[in-house]
């Protein structure tokens, strides 16, 4: 593809693009495709001679857009949203065409120096206390594996990065119940074991022992999106000198409304935060903003300084590879900051109330139905809920009806939902939080929801 | 920005792409920016109101152009390739566009499919075995740590997931003492140990002990790109039950020429292996190709299934969170899918060629000069150099003068080269790679390194 065939090309996706979401609304929110579907329509080879990009979009058509659920739609309710919008989009087109890697400072600097302005920036937006300091990762995974790595090499005065463990492993990590999967992985890759990590009660004591080190306080679980008791675990952190991280991947975004930073009271206690832009902040996959009050603990973790790597600048800058698990990074600052001015601080407040107010009325409307409970205080933007299709049934056909109604939901293609357990009931989860989510989608999915619930239990 | 306002920025940057690689040779390739400067003309806070579109772009070219280091230049030679192409940005565009998270089969089944088939067709077209089973990562540093991971756990019986480090850690990983930082950042995230690492010199013998379990072999170390003997080291493991690992990160890429794949002879004997894409196959960065031969083993080292990630897919589907650290996964696999195509194998084999022919003609018109020493190998598009200025001088004067080269090369913007060391030796290194590099390119930065070394030394 020469630079003419590019220009070509790209005009027309772009009125590809333009078209999908004008369109967005009539494919079927959750594809429809079955497994093996779409790989018995690829062939085993790659061709030895290059295609036309018309025959090679066309299949992409044909093949891959049947095969796509559609995170972008309105009505895409399910697990927490991945929202995105056109300036994100265009900054991550520019960032691929300039295609630098940002490892160090000197093979970006504009990357390295856009990255420090912008979480600044964001960590204000959010308001957390000018002691952090930002990076941007790929997701919160590797935030929080991040935050338990520098955790363990912190208490062990960094020696585990050097001597492997010892004899003694006497650590312990703590999180709720409700607390994301991500946080076990970290704890297993760690080397700290899943043994050691203690799910507590959100309703007991935090009755701590020293020789801990690492404890993660959830602000929005995956779940119904609880809020743990911020300032009542950093005191006891404190206390014991326990590392204390805050994962607030997805409910991180709603702090650019004053009124819910509440949500972090205590966040001075924190030694690491973790929020996901990508999740509800209209920044594309993947953006993960990872804050820490300790630079040197985060740098000393992971730095290495090959020869190959070495720079001649004399004063300081950040490189960011010394940072986190990958040495290769992408220019993920210019979505970002793109997003930041093109919305404006009061823009992204504005969306992100609508949401939360239409949560709100989501839950208003479907408690008033006959049949439907709300599981779970909704704070924020997702409401958990069930039907119970008769009174004295027993909690295994509620479970059972509740599985069988969102499969029915989803595989109509009007709208995505997913589930969790809260205590030992199936419920089902409304997250809303897409860009173009307005109220007569969640009307319309109120509507879906309500009729097919009454239908299925006559 | 709504839909049309989308349209016409997106064209307007789509031109803007077009005319940034027409003319991409006006620019300095590595940035001239110093410290401090683009951060300096950056605002402490993010705007209140939404701005333009304009007016961001306009921003965009005054204040982080002039602080990009241009990696898609001809003339950048530094580091390994990470180079690009239009198909592959025009894949990006619309997987960033689509917004698919791609954690789970389901939540984007075309996603799922598109990689297992991309990933097997990439297998054959660098001559892996069948055997082998492949997972698109971020990077090899990401590819790596899941190898050390698996096998520690392997070896472990997965005991360390489980339990973490217990009192005994017997582990030993090998490797080359030219290979990759990212191992030794592995061992260290792994709990294994820096310590633990040894480091070996490729002439002397493999004699292993049992009792270790991780080795790295290196097709195309980062300073030289020199290859380890993987049939010699293969049957050593195999011989003690040692997870073996290929590092062939930049090198993988040559495989596609089948007179280079005498490279991995004894690939058989591995347990995994890494090559990246977005280093030399034109595939815009992050795009890593991690192949494993016990698909098990990887994915009981990661997964987990918490209720909110329950599917209900009856057959088996590929659900790749489980095959390493992150859960959230960007639709990577349909640019790679449109690279294979748009070039066809036969297109790949040629520019690949190519490149290896332009560094060998490079170090032959290089050798031929005065002065200059070509200091290894160049098997492949990399060739180390340096420049004696006299007789008779000593290594430290040696070395400062080839440092003083290097930055007075880099520092005209003409070309970007970077450095190693080579036992005691400072070299500099010449990398080929970029899609566009011509023998132009070449035959201009020979003519520039010979005429800077020359009037340096007088």
């Amino acid at each position: 593809m020469n630079i003419s065939e590019f220009k070509k090309n790209g005009h027309m996706i772009i009125d590809w693009i333009a078209d999908y979401f004008e369109n967005i609304e009539k494919y079927p929110v959750k594809s429809k495709s079955s497994p093996g579907e779409v790989i018995s329509k690829l062939p085993a080879c790659a061709p030895d001679r290059a295609e036309k990009f018309e025959k090679i979009f066309g299949d992409f058509e044909k093949i891959i857009m049947p095969g796509i659920t559609h995170w972008q739609s309105p009505s895409f309710f399910a697990y927490f949203p991945a929202n995105n919008s056109f300036p994100s989009i265009l900054g991550e087109l520019l960032s691929s065409a300039l295609g630098a890697q940002c490892m160090s400072w000197a093979t970006s600097p504009a990357a390295a120096e856009l990255e420090e302005a912008v979480m600044k920036q964001l960590a204000k937006i959010i308001g957390l206390p000018e002691s952090f300091c930002g990076v941007i990762e790929d997701t919160a995974s590797t935030s929080t594996l991040c935050a338990a790595l520098s955790a363990r090499e912190k208490y062990s005065d960094y020696s585990i990065n050097s001597e492997g463990f010892g004899p003694e492993n006497k650590f312990t990590a703590y999180c709720s119940g409700q607390a994301h999967s991500s946080i076990e992985k970290a704890v297993k890759i760690a080397g700290i074991g899943k043994n050691r990590l203690r799910l507590i009660g959100c309703d007991k004591n935090y009755a701590m022992m020293p020789s801990e080190i690492f404890a993660v306080a959830a602000i929005g679980t995956t779940g119904s999106t609880a809020i743990d008791p911020l300032r009542a675990i950093g005191r006891i952190c404190k206390k014991y000198g326990i590392w204390l991280h805050v994962d607030a991947a997805y409910a991180g975004s709603a702090l650019v409304l004053p009124e819910m930073r509440y949500m972090i009271n205590g966040v001075e206690y924190a030694d690491s935060f973790v929020f996901n832009p990508h999740k509800w902040l209209f920044t594309n996959f993947d953006c993960s903003a990872y804050f820490v009050k300790d630079k040197a603990a985060l740098i000393k973790t992971f730095e290495i300084l090959p020869e190959y790597l070495k720079t001649s600048e004399k004063s300081a800058v950040n490189n960011y590879r010394d940072w986190g698990i990958q040495l290769g990074r992408r220019f993920r600052s210019l979505k970002l900051w793109f997003v930041l001015r093109s919305f404006g601080v009061s823009g992204l407040r504005k969306i992100i109330k609508k949401h939360i107010e239409l949560a709100q009325y989501f839950a208003e409307k479907l408690s008033a139905e006959n049949g439907f409970e709300i599981m779970a205080p909704h704070p924020l933007s997702v409401v958990c809920f069930r039907f119970k299709p008769r009174a004295g049934i027993s909690q295994e056909k509620i479970d059972a009806f509740n599985a069988g109604l969102l499969e029915k939901l989803n595989s109509s293609g009007k709208l995505y939902l997913s589930h969790t357990k809260l205590g030992k009931d199936f419920v089902i989860r409304m997250a809303i939080g897409q860009t173009g989510t307005e109220k007569k989608h969640v009307k319309a999915a109120l509507d879906t929801i309500i009729k097919t619930a009454k239908s299925m239990s006559k």
